[in-house]
């Protein structure tokens, strides 16, 4: 029996990736498009199990409260969430029939399983490093989710006992070894053509150990989308982060 | 406080590698040295508590029953293990006070995780393929390795109900899409100069994920082997396959 | 001062991204664009010294007769073209104030280069090997550009009168090495989310050298056509392949 | 019929290598081996036409005086030669009768060919950036090689009147985006069990170009000092840079 699935914010250009996305699935059937100006009522009328928000951090506590309440579940890729925010949609979620939530600040699974696997991989090797490729019109280097793999390598090394990595390094241009977050050279090339890449590298006696995610386009968000549409169910209360969906 | 290791085999080409991983170990200590010709109870008197065994499958198992008796653990590389040859290692390490058995066919630890990541991985992408690089003096095609990975992969689909991966090709040249096993294209490149490379591609919408290992040279088994030495005490009986003691 | 250029099927999705192309050069003014119904003497009218035609093949030919015999210089990405049709093409660019034309199956500019370099390459390294990425809805494997490439490394080792690659292979799945054409073993992966990528890989004694080229989406064609346009005044009559300008 | 090859420094780790692969080759004779004590008219006596010398700044110049001297051609790898030193042995190369010279700072002949193929690149694409990998141990970060990569992609760019790249990055980690060489980009990694290896990545609209080189081991000069035995003989004078004997 397919899940039934509303979307909210189905009009803008993520919304209807996912409108998309989740007509092409036979597991899945698309019962509510909800955008600016429709009632939430849509969203209980139409009988949604699961709804996916990707609207504006102006709307989208509203829509919770909404969703939530009415034991609606909610796989939410919208920004804007602090603490105070968080803490306020734990406690919805946490009542008696509430519906469940998942906020995900990266729904792109392969860089989700990137850093999740350069987290579990980092113990075992001496050194690592990470590099990304962006477009040369990105305003940010290194990007967050390079930032993120690093400290989450980082934390692995800390947990582990490891020290600092070996680096032989006397003479240098400033820069060539790039940044260092919490202990990991994190490296931004900015290349025209490019979407959004990254690489960890690992290194032990005599091997290397590559983790890459490639980004061809915007769509990239839809497949992890998916995967929190349909283990929702199995997750009670606010999870933050696709990584606790993915049983790794 | 150092945990004591002895060496059999510790002066083949493997055991000389071992030996100079041990003896760079802030936390392991090298008692003894055995090769062919030298007693047993060199172990014993040393006082080892874990024995790394890369000898040959005619002396492996005087090897074992040795060790695991006098309640050393092995961690072993040795190959030539075939059902009968494990039921009686498991039947040693059974008993009250007996050492720990680890037999590993890989101990390059970037092989091992390689496998584990993808297994891990496969379920969340539509399609999955294996390209292995070796020297061209190479006499099987693909790799052994890389038929283990793609068969992991192909079991993580089947245990999340995916069917076959998409693929229009119409029109070929004989080989072009590559060896089929178990429903997974693997693809055996063969370049002089290269070791032992493997690369594992998932695709799934507007995204890939790359998993990569390479092997420079054939010390590349000492990272895996000391992990063992350093984990083998929590883990009784016999285990086959160092992925078990990585805790991914 | 700009160099003036028309557009023959602006409003097509490859003439728009041409356009888009010409308009963003600040040594290329914009001056005339034709679509399906316009006259050709707009061409003439605006002053254009270059004209790019990405239309059909059964419009292209009056297009160019026209032009050339006009004296404007053609830049054809359009297919269809056989002996005949390039017989006279050559003919009519031939001719006394003609204009010059190049005639070319690929403008991706990357994968021209990977294709010149591979040629270059081929006869320092014992073996070589391509593989090729696509997505997995196309057709053909492996894809026209692939066998090219291996042609063409082909050519330079014949050429250099270098034998059969070494390959010990004895023990093989069927297609694990490839298709083999002309004696160069080619690899083609379908990913779900890639585009289109190769990727030539040469192999020599304690060394390789990757050449690859990334195609992310369909306007990877504009920076060769611009080429074309910039470089078609010093190449007079008929060139066919963007190579040919490349000075290299 | 065979070259004569003489070697010079026959018993150091780099000479007995290229005995090895002089050894090798059905087209060179091998028939002379010259070590420290060892008079040089060994090499006269022998036949050899072509010497090739690994040994120390220290004794480059006696043996290039008297091999050129005496019409035998020299190819050299040893290091230290200055703008004096490299005027004497243009002096001496410039005589009737003299042997050639080939002076190369780098014969990995993947690593050259990487440079030269950058070189030739770099005037199609937007952006170029190089990331270099080699083993932590390594005192200077870039490496050599890679320095000398971006300047020649940098002076290729001016040379075809190219600006600054683009690069909206305004907000950075200190280092993120590499050293600055010439205005192109320089990346430096450094990981455990790598050796030698130099990424060019170059892009333009829609897609991107990497030639990338790989050393896996230290005999990676051997192809390319047999490139250089081969074809010395048509390069009058002294050369300097296995570069300008590729014919590309």
């Amino acid at each position: 029996m397919a899940i039934k699935v509303g979307i909210l914010g189905a009009k803008g250009r993520v919304g209807r990736a996912i409108v998309e996305g989740v007509s092409a699935a036979d597991d899945l059937e698309l019962v509510a498009e909800v955008d600016r100006g429709d009632s939430l009522d849509k969203l209980v009328d139409s009988g949604a199990e699961v709804v996916v928000d990707f609207t504006q951090p102006g709307a989208v506590m509203d829509n919770l409260e909404f969703c939530v309440g009415h034991g609606i579940h909610c796989v939410v890729g919208t920004t804007g969430f602090d603490e105070q925010r968080l803490d306020k949609v734990a406690e919805w979620a946490s009542k008696d029939g509430a519906g469940h939530v998942l906020i995900a600040p990266n729904f792109a699974i392969s860089a989700v399983l990137t850093m999740a696997f350069a987290a579990q991989a980092a113990k075992f090797f001496e050194t690592a490093e990470v590099v990304e490729y962006h477009h040369p019109t990105k305003l940010d280097a290194p990007s967050g989710t390079a930032i993120h793999t690093a400290q989450g390598i980082a934390r692995a090394r800390a947990g582990a006992g490891m020290g600092e990595m070996p680096d032989a390094t006397e003479q240098t241009l400033e820069g060539a070894r790039g940044a260092v977050v919490d202990g990991v050279p994190v490296h931004a090339v900015r290349t025209r053509g490019m979407v959004a890449h990254e690489e960890v590298i690992f290194g032990a006696q005599g091997q290397s150990l590559t983790i890459r995610q490639d980004s061809y386009d915007r769509s990239s968000f839809v497949p992890g989308v998916l995967v929190g549409v349909r283990k929702i169910a199995e997750h009670a209360g606010l999870v933050v982060g696709l990584e606790n969906y993915l049983d790794i």
